[in-house]
């Protein structure tokens, strides 16, 4: 099934933000000075670079806001792979709109389509093996629902989207109960029915521990390639495993090949490179 | 003089979103059900990896937005250089306010130390020229104002702002105007008697049309190094040059060997890498 | 454990909201032209009524908002037990602040305070049994985390909060996908691993269907007393049972004691009445 | 005259608030993955209940900020009186567009339609006297621009709309000043020539030394029955008269009785009952 | 009494917004350049006109927004008459917060000052009689709350806030209910018990009309001096008066003379000049 | 070229704050009696007096913003000269939405074109020169945006638009740094390649000392017109000189002659008269 564009109301506030600190208390001077005001052209969203892409349904809320009176045609789709100089889209309208809004636009297809991009290989360097690409909560500030939408476009997968819509005890919440089993004892009696439990474990002491408890995910931290072998085999499907601490594209090869479940990756979202496009223009 | 930090008012719809889209509907509901509410701790921000340091006072930001009863005393400032595992600051307060806090300001100062370390690197890069090195309006949506404050940091420079606060002349406008001539004429009758104008070129009949119309600075667009260390001398200080159009940290050394004042780098903003921080605790 | 208050940064879009549709444009003429403005005054949130109390975060998160100055000092917290005539709160400050204030602070505790109220029967109504009781997303417009919170103070429990932190098929969903089994296996193949499924069956033999394809929770919904029993046996502790469907104060102890694990009575948020309290000020 | 809609900008605020808190970060997962994205249908919002509607145009402003491209066809309006299972407008477009408004929609109408429904019922009970229902400012927070069309909508009539669009003198302005006819002449040194005068009296004396200033509304506060009657014939026509003060559906009645202009339950929008709708889809 | 201060949820979205334009996204670039992060110094807010003075507290708002450890120290309040030199306030606390703040403090001190200013002298030149000067709708947009308290500041008075607190009829609705008579009857039956109606007539015969219906105000509109007398007379205190429309400081007096009661002056709101104040600094 | 409309991002924050605080809680309550809901009408914005137009463009946004239906065609457009009594645009559409929009459509059309019209005479008193018409940051709050652009409606030009957009080291600045020479050493260092210095000097030896420095414009502060003549041939077109400082109708021209190149005049938008418009209605 098509992957769906996110609601409006959620990408509202910071496609309002972006195109705000671009058009300033004036907009754009330049064109306003140069281009006449009934002036009107078609141009095409390009690649320069082979990728995934990630974020045109952001694009079009942009176009949309600055003048919706725009024709903005799809060419291709989020999730679509890319060669260089793909056409992704036509837009035809008035020549102001559309370069009051190219900045903006190429910035977030740009950055977007970099995570799916980044995401797209890392997927690929594990499809030997069952484990699944899964980002995490290090995500650029204010673009955490676009962000983790890219991933999607990728091949990756979710993780809790915030602090409170799963439970996810850390190093720091096991030191404040005492240990592993208190932890999870308070986090099962306040859990809802519809929320899972994840416990961080970094040694197999711990993950025994844990396995105890019957939490839904364990997230094995930070481990060698020795243990996280021995601790997949210790879990045996008895719950969901998920790698997680450092993992880059040089290691995540050999943490796939341990049968974990899933490998979380904090680079998708915070260190990606951005996917390069341009707006090219022809008369209309 | 110390590098000032960004008034509260600038930050404070970034920060919010940043918060909202962790905290969502429901707060942190791990730590909710295994720490104390009266539990306090003290906690340090540490560098995991050498780098330059940007970003300290939007974390600061967060966290008083968070809980200003939390003490944060910084043992660096925005613009240092790091190591790894360099105290930045010590925090002390409810330890629920600062596990809520933790993510949100790591992902602000992993961010925009990572713009910092690659714009001081690219600097480093073209030191034995006079050349500085220049950001642009690629930078991701929302985090304009706190990326370009991270360039500077870095050891970089700041272009306009956005697309109110200069006038920059680019192909689509000498195209609507029909030529270099006319374009720039068009601008000087209406630009501000404190704003400045440039101009894009891309060959040197472009750049020698342009300087008969005295710009304050031309952009010398994607030129090979052979047409710029022409351009360079052809402009003879005559305005102030600027290079740009895809240059990269192999190529910016031979650019700025040509002589060009400013070459503008859309990579610090787009393509940096997160530097990373961690969170270390200790019982208090 | 204590209930954790919920963050500032999630009361205060609703606060403001309801401060500004009582203060106006004009704020609190009344008081204005008959209070001197260096009046101070000591007053006390009384209850009205027998219940349990709910709100008294948002009241004193209203008070700081009017005047930060303003002493606030709790006697009982959220989750008590309440008989008429109980001091909630001591106030002392400025009688202008506290009088602009006094009426939206009435408000939310007093509906906070009716939602635990009405929770806290129904909870007490089942405690023969082991089912918990549910709240829904019938909740008021702009509350819902407040509710939700209302709800727990009653010794209820939450539900998933939106649309986007579990996935709940319902009627419509089975409809378009054509079968229980391919609404689940679409479902699965999309649910993140830190997400739970929950399926609503209307029959015995949807609950069978369902029950082969492994959901977390199934939610028996508008079943007689006799077929709930039924299905109760056939689930079979295999997953968590939750009955729904216009349950009210006088059906919920028969549909518990079939064996349910979860009710959930809609009517806790939408339908409890008002807690009565009121504001006695004695001179300072 | 029909009842006019609020104006968008007034509904604006709380709806989105409404929509935020349930479409959340991610929008909704359950319908994403198990409808399609093209798919169309038709659907009744359907009474479940008797009553009197309120809050179809929130509704109607709810779907088109999801959608503006959805049908929204009437075929009944607000004040009018519902029987069970009357159609009371037709939606006609995106599948997936439908039920992300459908909770919020429901919420909206049932809650508002829930206070028009006992407004009605309590204006019936008096109808045998001229007294008319008044609501009160004690509204659910955030609604009550909506609440106050609701009474309306059942017949019922609005009060002062906050603390800034008329003068009411309680108890502590009284207090504050030491006498009613003090608290009367600060009131009248400074009110507006289009605000009237309301001040609260508890005894019969009060109201006599009320009385000899003119103030333009006398609210006979927690009167007995005996003391109402006394006060109505007291006043005699020389202000408005309004009672107040714990008046409940049995006791409306006699208060009605005593001739008195107004009376004032606060009942209406602080414990109304939900009135229950649904959406009944049919494949388009 | 001592006129009070706004509430702060009043004041804050418009200085929100005029500190937002004024700092825009890099904030003060030249102090930042130019003034020591530590440097403090102290500096008087000072009158260079005689005046009335108002906006001290929106002053005071401004500044605690910007940087809250900035001590404000009032000399004079608002509603005090200013000669020239006066000091107004003395400030303390970091240079660069003082100037950050200075231009928009300034700002509302002298627009709103220069309103009381002339609604003073307004006041003045009607003092021989009993009419009081009001203002009207006719504000400045964004500022409303502000210039109505500026008014009073002047000894002037508020007219209705907006559309909703209070009726007027004008001739647009007298025209669509075709009478006087109908227009006034329509309010009749849907005004609210604290809210009074005002129709405005251009005429004897609308006012005979009028008056027929006893609104509570009637507003003489444009009429000549001679008409205005006439149609004092015969209102003969049976309702307020007010007179209306075009009246300037030439003419307020004849118009006073006329025994009205309220004279509305735009003027006071849309034409008054700013009053001169300035920042005067001295060392630390 | 046609003067350009500002982007509707940056007129809506302004717009909304002004709708809400003329249709409050509630709406035109007097329209919604005595109007039919279904009425339409045909009116026309007309000018009650000569002047310069300014502010149909945020007219039209008001409109929009309260009934996107309404047709709005425009007779005149921004800049254009008026007589008395010329039609400026007609309106088609609900007679209740015109209503609603009328006097905040009213207030920013008579606002920013009696800005326009004072400068349009100030430009005109100054024509016989070269010299021309700054406004500056004494703006009214929150109109920063719509003021300047109706500067340059009136055939001025505008200013720096907030702190951060410019240099501009005044008397503080030089003294906190100790020195003209210093102020502008600091500036220069820290400069954008962009950005543009201004130095203020109020005497003939500052003004030397400053030219040493070579920076872009030179204020000249309150200096007598001996002075000034003196100081405008002493920069000799090095750099571009600017008048400021308690400049009016009166003295503008006198300095106008000394050969300046700008005059900032603050009157333009803090004490401009409302230029008079009327919306006369026809049935339709």
């Amino acid at each position: 099934m098509a992957l769906p564009p996110l609601p409006d109301l959620i990408l509202d506030p910071i496609v309002r933000l972006a195109l705000s600190e671009d058009i300033g208390r004036a907009g754009d001077i330049t064109t306003d000075l140069t281009v006449d005001i009934d002036s009107t052209l078609q141009a095409q969203i390009v690649s320069r670079q082979p990728g995934r892409l990630a974020g045109l349904d952001v694009a079009l809320y942009t176009l949309r806001l600055v003048d919706p009176s725009v024709d903005f045609r799809f060419l291709k789709k989020d999730g679509d792979d890319l060669l260089a100089n793909d056409c992704i889209a036509i837009l035809t309208g008035k020549t102001r709109s559309i370069l009051l809004a190219e900045r903006v636009m190429l910035n977030f297809i740009g950055h977007l389509s970099g995570i799916a991009t980044l995401t797209a290989a890392y997927v690929e360097r594990v499809s030997h093996t069952n484990a699944k690409i899964l980002c995490t909560r290090k995500t650029t500030p204010g673009l955490r629902a676009l962000e983790k939408r890219a991933v999607v476009c990728g091949g990756g997968c979710s993780h809790r989207f915030g602090l409170d819509d799963a439970i996810l005890i850390k190093d720091n919440h096991i030191a404040a109960c005492g240990s592993v089993t208190e932890a999870l004892n308070r986090a099962k009696s306040g859990v809802g029915h519809l929320q899972k439990i994840e416990i961080e474990v970094d040694t197999i002491e711990q993950l025994e521990e844990a396995l105890n408890c019957q939490p839904d995910v364990i997230m094995l931290d930070n481990m060698s390639t020795t243990n996280l072998n021995k601790a997949v085999a210790i879990i045996n499907k008895k719950c969901i495993s998920e790698a997680s601490g450092g993992i880059n594209f040089e290691t995540v090869s050999a943490i796939a090949e341990s049968g974990v479940d899933y490998i979380a990756v904090g680079a998708l979202t915070h260190s990606a490179k951005n996917l390069d496009f341009g707006l090219d223009i022809g008369a209309n």
